[in-house]
Parts: structure tokens; C-alpha cells; sequence
């Protein structure tokens, strides 16, 4: 087992990796950036090494610094958390060279699954369903408008370095088509550098559920069922949960022996989530592979009863898994408590936590990094706490979570939960009636400043 | 089901009880005295009616006080917590007079299970093993003699009115009974106002693990396995977890039979724990029955996934049980964070705390009612906060323990953190080699204040 693991991360997700190491006996070294110095994994890491200054480019992105903190401090293996380097194939490579085991994915492995385009061959020569669409690249509009008429309108247009929803275009008519492919290719040369472009069909009325695998160093993998992540906003999702509403036994089986066989199939070592479009018909399509601990991991650790980084960190030290399924036993939801103000179209609210009471009692789990007098910097993700509300069953966890976000008070900023609130009573999200154009439509219903005071 | 209920209680089970009200959708009161007015429950509640000043004999359990409460409010039922009025027969009586459902135990049956000859009696009509001892009360110092001979040495002599200690005598040999005869029952007459006694065979090596139990009012029980309670320090409890390490699957069946058998027996409503005393040869007696909620009962909830107080409200509600027993799934510990110097005797330390940082994450729930800038005031019980850790094996609870201990923040106050620190690393506990007397022979090793600055 791993004696020392350095975390290449901040936040709360640098903090849940320490928590799990403290329990394994492992010592923990945390980096961080000038402006993170007060933050909690530096408190509670057992060594702490400065990496730069508050740009992230110039610290947590900075290979180099993080590479020798690790040597200096003899750490032998590092987490990278989610985001960041965690899915930067230089990176793990770079930890391979030095003979520090990167707890993720391959060079090799990040690179296939990196890549759109190819990532999605690789799943369709798994056998994986995937979106109808162009074999890879497009290589021009008229091969565009051949595949368009061939998989049939309506259709989506994606750059292959895409993101974000930048360089993508729906088109409903073939009269739309060429207006979009130039459009589309612009805005990807700009954004990218990259404007190689494939299509899909568009799914409509689709859900993104996405199934959790782990697979260890024998090439053996298992599933711990789906995560239903359709409410987004703008391609960032802002709850989830499990199981997901929409699943039965049978899609859940399906899904789930799908993504095992891709897993297995690429020889993949590490958690991994394998994310699906599934529509109305209940039909599933592969739509990409992250090769990294997800933020949403907190809702499957708990109805499958289970620590996912733990998992993590003994996959890495080469412990094989038994290779049964997880099967959600509870109900989980999670929401995101983001430093933005959600009655002004989630701008960002950084500065100074004036008060912070976290709410708790059976069933209630919080990941933060942040606490009273705590001052969020403007630098980083919004996110700053994790809500995850478990029960029996699906109503229970939704009144669990609206009973949390009731006691949960953050003075000083402005924070998501008036819109968590609003959505725990939203009657089609009661009803588990939602698809990712959920918040297309979602009117955020003016409230009075509560007083917490 | 229940529109509105009155807590008559404080502190964290008040907050507890309040917070599974909210995810039923009932209504809550909080009542509070004068020295509470800043305290969590009176902010969570939906109303709140101040019951009297800070000594408890003057508000929280002041029963004509605590009625106008509830009338004035319209809560139709009321929910005591543990402690103040939870075992009070006559305040169960004069709920019922003025038709409010006691969340409890009936009148009758605290009465019964109060007084702990008639307790002893009654269970041993139910076929619950109790241990050898006196029918009843000694008549005299020569009855005394008699039983003790008959039982033999060692022999606990025991006030029927006694608790927490007093009016109690270990006696090894028969040259020691008188003297311990005539100072008990000084003791039990200045204590208790009664010098009635009883005797008992001592246990050796005794273990204090209790079984909980749900009765519906069909006149169905079902148990939900066991809690072992034995590191106490003068009969206070300190720490508990479930499974007990002492436990076997066959020992469960056979105590969790008898504690069922015993609550149909007694057609008791609600929930409610038969103590037990196992001794080393795992032959177990009964001790006493609570007919009310414990304080330790969130392992429980933890480890068979179903909230205690929600039972509790659903039974009193005339929702019948399933009739299935419960099993635990995980390994569950709750440590008792009192506001005490453990390294000055446990002395009480109340005061302002100045920092608060609560322990989160996967497995670790805080039931606290206690924030940052909160007055602890003297007037009342020590413990400011319940840590329970949960995880798949017992080893892998006391790791997350420790974890969780040693991010527990609290500044201003001495606390009973860093004994419970130390109790996670005694080898005799990692073991599980513990009996009640194990407080008796633990040296806590001063350490120097860490600064958690």
C-alpha cells in the first residue's frame, strides 16, 4: 500500500481524498496555490507545499512545481482529484517517468478516451451503443450533408476538441445545415485551435445517465449502477441523483453490462464513469468516458454503502476487485451549493463566509473545504460544498434534502441553495418527469432575502 | 398523522426530533427556557414558547408549563426525547387526560418498568433470563443474609429506587454484608427518600449490551439488534457501537428473541431497549428496560438504514411494523462529545465556544445543536454534540473515528475529544476486549493543548 499520497487538487475534493487516506493510515501531502494558504487541506493535510501563485496555470496546473513537491516530500503516489490534471495524459505520463503512481488513468487511456471522436469508435468496437452519426471526422460540408440525409434531421454538429457546448450546433433542415457547419467551425478555431467537426443524431427529449465502473490491474471491472446528472444548466450539472428515476431493472442491467464489457474491453484500471444518453424509448447511446473520480461520486458511495476513493487508492496499489455489481440500496440526491447568486443569472459570488452553519442529523452528508471567515477566492470553480441527502426511498431523500437546505446558512455571499429549495418542490421534478432541457424552461421564482439572523 | 408536535426537550435530540418532523411534513413547537433562547432548536422549530427559567424543575419539567404549550399551539401530540419527562408516568398520564398523544410509553408500563423489582418481576413472567437475586424487596438484614447465601458470593446489594450508583454495594464475602447493608440503605433513604433493597448475584466480567426494540399497537415487536454500551465511567456512558465485538449471530437471535418476546408480552407501544447484562461465558441477564428513546440510538439508525424517530412517530401514529427484526448491515460508533476536562476528572466546562469545525464526509454524521459563538450554559447535561462513524468493518469505523475526532474544532471549551482520541487507539478497545469496568482501569496519558490555529 501507498505509504505517502501527494493530492494535486484543492477544495473539497483535495479535503475527501485526505479524509479517506487518514483512514487507510496513509499519509497525505497537500499542494496549494498563494491564494488557497487558509484553506482546509492544508490544515489537515500532514505536509503542505506551496506551488504558485493564485492563477491556476501558474500552481495546480503546473506540472512541474507539483512533480517536485511531490520528490521533495517523498510522496509515492498522487491523486488528482477531478478537473485540473486529472485527465491530462502528459501528466500521468510525466508521474509514470518518475515513478509515482498516478491514481487515474493511463497515458494511453486518457489520450483514447480524450479524444471524441475517438473514444467513440473505440466504444462501438466494444459493442457499446453509440449515437448514429459521421465515422470520425467530417471532411467537408458536403460529406457533412451526405451523413446529415443518412442518419436523418434532426442532427447535432460537435467540434472533436468541444466543450462546454461550445462548437456545437443542432440543426433541425438541411436549409440550416450549411449556416451552422460554418458557425459551428469558427467558434471551434477560435476556442480550440481545432475545427474538425463529426455529427450525431440528436436525441431528443434525452437524459444523461451515466454508470459508474471500477476495473483493476487483472483487466477485471464492475458496475456500481447510474447516476441520473440531466439537470444542467448550461452544460454544468447542478444535482443528481441515484438510482435515477427513469431506470428499471432491465435498463439498469443493460447499461450497466455495457459499460462492464467497454471497461473490460479497454483494459481500464481505475473508477471511471461511462456517460450515456438515454431518450424516451429508453434507448441508450454512449456519449463519452471520464477517466477520473467524478464530483457526483458522494450519492453512489452512498446507497452502495461503499468509499469510492478508497476503491480508487486500492485499484491503484493493485488489490483486484471482487467483480460483482453495486446496486443502490437507498436513495441519494446531490446538490451543489455554488458560490453564485441565482436570481442574477449565477454570477459568481466570491468574498468572505460571514457565517456558515452546515446542516446534519441521519442521512445528511456535507464535503466542504470552506468555514466561518472563510474567504472564497475568485479564482477558482464556484463550487463550495456538496449537500448529499440519503433515505429509503426517493420522496424520503427529496424531503431530507429540502429539511437540509433549510438549515443550511451561509451569510456573506450568495449561494445556489434558494434554487435547490425552489427545485426540490418543482412538481416535475417531484415527479422524477425531467430531461436535460429541464432548465430551458425552469423560472427561478423571485424570494425576499431570508433572515437567518 | 400528526399535524403538529410539541418537543419537550432541549439541546440535540430536540433538533433531532425537529429535523425528522420536517422531512414527515409535521409541524413543530419547541419549548425552551430562558437559558435557551439562543439555541438551535428554538430556531429550527416552526413556533417556540418559552416554558420558564434555566433550572429545570421550573421549565423543562414543569408538566403544567409544557401543556399550556401545547394547547396554546395545537399540537396534538408531544414528543419528550430522553431524559426530563420521557420516563415520567405521570406526565404521560395527564397528555392522555388532555387527549395528546405521548410519544411514549403508556402511563401503566413506566410505572411497571420504572420501578426495577416489578421490572424484574415482570420479565421473568415473560421468560427473559434475570439474574439470581431476591424476589423482590429484602425484608431484613437476616432475608438479606439468607439470599446471599442461597445465590452466593460475590452479591450486589441494590436501592429499588436507586440509579447512577446510589444506594448500590458490591460485597465479596459474607463478613462485609452488614456494613454494606446499613450504608446502602443510608445512602438509598437520603438519596431516594426510600431504603428499600434488593440483591442481586454480581456479574463478573460484565458486558452492558442492549437490544432495541419497536412495538406497534397490534401488540407486534420486532428488535433491531444490539448496542454495546459497556465503556461507561460511573455508570455514565460514553461510548457505544453496534454490532457489539462480543456479539455472535447466535447469541443475537437468542437475546433479540427475548427482547421481543418480552415487549409482546408487555403488549409495549413505541420504541424502547431491554438492557442486558452478557458475562463471559455470553450467558445474558436481564438489567432494565428504557421506555423511551436513547441517546445512543443513531447507530442504530446508521447501520440498519431506517430513522429511530420516525419509527417512534409512525407506531405512535397507529402505523403498524412490518414484524421484521433488523439487522446491522455496517459497523456503527457514536462517541459522546461532552463539554468536560477529561484530563481534570471530567470536570464540566461550560462556557462560550469560540471556533466550531464540524467532521464530515463520507460515514460521519454530527447530532449537535451547538454553533459557533454559542454559550454553553451550565444549568444542564454535558454533552454539546453525538459523533457517529460508520463503515463497512469495525476497524474501518475506528479509523474513520479518528479521522473524524481529529478534525473535530472546538475552541473556547474543554471537551472529551482528545479521551475519546486515545479510547480509539487503546489496544484493549481496538481489540473489543472490554467489560463495563474498563473506564475503571484506563490511565489517559496527558498530551500538550494542541492548537488547532
Amino acid at each position: 500500500m501507498f505509504k505517502k499520497i501527494l493530492i494535486a487538487n484543492r477544495g473539497e475534493i483535495a479535503l475527501r481524498i485526505i479524509r479517506t487516506c487518514k483512514e487507510m493510515g496513509i499519509k497525505t501531502v497537500a499542494v496549494y496555490s498563494t491564494a488557497d494558504k487558509e484553506s482546509l487541506h492544508v490544515r489537515f493535510a500532514d505536509e503542505a507545499v506551496c506551488i504558485g501563485p493564485a492563477q491556476s496555470s501558474e500552481s495546480y496546473l503546473k506540472i512541474p512545481n507539483i512533480i517536485s513537491a511531490a520528490e521533495i516530500t517523498n510522496a509515492d503516489a498522487i491523486h488528482p482529484g477531478y478537473g485540473f490534471l486529472s485527465e491530462n495524459a502528459a501528466f500521468s505520463k510525466i508521474c509514470q517517468e518518475h515513478d509515482i503512481k498516478f491514481i487515474g488513468a493511463s497515458p494511453d487511456m486518457i489520450s483514447k478516451m480524450g479524444d471524441k471522436a475517438s473514444a467513440k469508435a473505440t466504444m462501438k468496437a466494444a459493442g457499446v451503443p453509440c449515437v448514429p452519426g459521421s465515422e470520425g471526422i467530417l471532411k467537408d460540408f458536403q460529406d457533412c450533408k451526405k451523413v446529415a440525409n443518412k442518419i436523418g434531421y434532426p442532427v447535432m454538429l460537435k467540434a472533436t476538441a468541444g466543450g462546454g457546448g461550445k462548437g456545437m450546433r443542432a440543426v433541425k433542415s438541411e436549409d440550416k445545415l450549411e449556416a451552422a457547419w460554418e458557425s459551428a467551425r469558427q467558434e471551434a478555431k477560435a476556442g480550440f485551435g481545432n475545427d474538425d467537426m463529426y455529427m450525431e443524431k440528436l436525441i431528443e427529449e434525452p437524459r444523461h445517465i451515466e454508470i459508474q465502473i471500477v476495473g483493476d490491474q487483472t483487466g477485471k471491472a464492475c458496475h456500481l449502477s447510474e447516476r441520473d446528472c440531466s439537470v444542467q444548466r448550461r452544460h454544468q450539472k447542478l444535482t443528481e441523483e441515484t438510482p435515477s428515476p427513469f431506470m428499471t431493472d432491465e435498463l439498469r442491467e443493460k447499461m450497466g453490462n455495457a459499460a462492464v464489457k467497454a471497461a473490460e474491453y479497454i483494459k481500464y484500471e481505475g473508477a471511471g464513469t461511462i456517460e450515456f444518453l438515454v431518450d424516451k424509448h429508453r434507448d441508450f447511446y454512449f456519449m463519452e468516458m471520464n477517466t477520473r473520480i467524478q464530483v457526483e461520486h458522494p450519492i453512489t458511495d452512498e446507497v452502495v454503502d461503499h468509499d469510492l476513493i478508497r476503491e480508487q487508492i486500492l485499484v491503484a496499489a493493485g488489490v483486484p476487485i471482487s467483480g460483482k455489481n453495486y446496486y443502490p440500496k437507498l436513495h441519494s440526491i446531490e446538490c451543489r451549493i455554488n458560490a453564485e447568486d441565482p436570481f442574477h443569472n449565477f454570477r459568481p459570488s466570491p468574498g468572505k463566509i460571514e457565517t456558515l452553519h452546515l446542516p446534519g442529523g441521519h442521512g445528511v452528508r456535507v464535503d466542504t473545504h470552506v468555514y466561518s471567515g472563510y474567504t472564497i477566492p475568485p479564482n477558482y470553480d464556484s463550487m463550495i460544498a456538496k449537500l448529499i441527502a440519503t433515505a429509503q426511498t426517493r420522496p424520503e431523500a427529496i424531503s431530507k434534502m429540502k429539511r437540509a437546505l433549510s438549515e443550511f446558512v451561509i451569510e456573506g455571499i450568495k449561494t445556489t441553495i434558494p434554487f435547490h429549495i425552489q427545485l426540490m418542490e418543482h412538481p416535475d421534478y417531484v415527479e422524477g418527469n425531467y430531461t436535460t432541457k429541464f432548465m430551458e424552461d425552469f423560472v427561478l421564482k423571485e424570494v425576499e432575502d431570508e433572515d437567518h439572523e
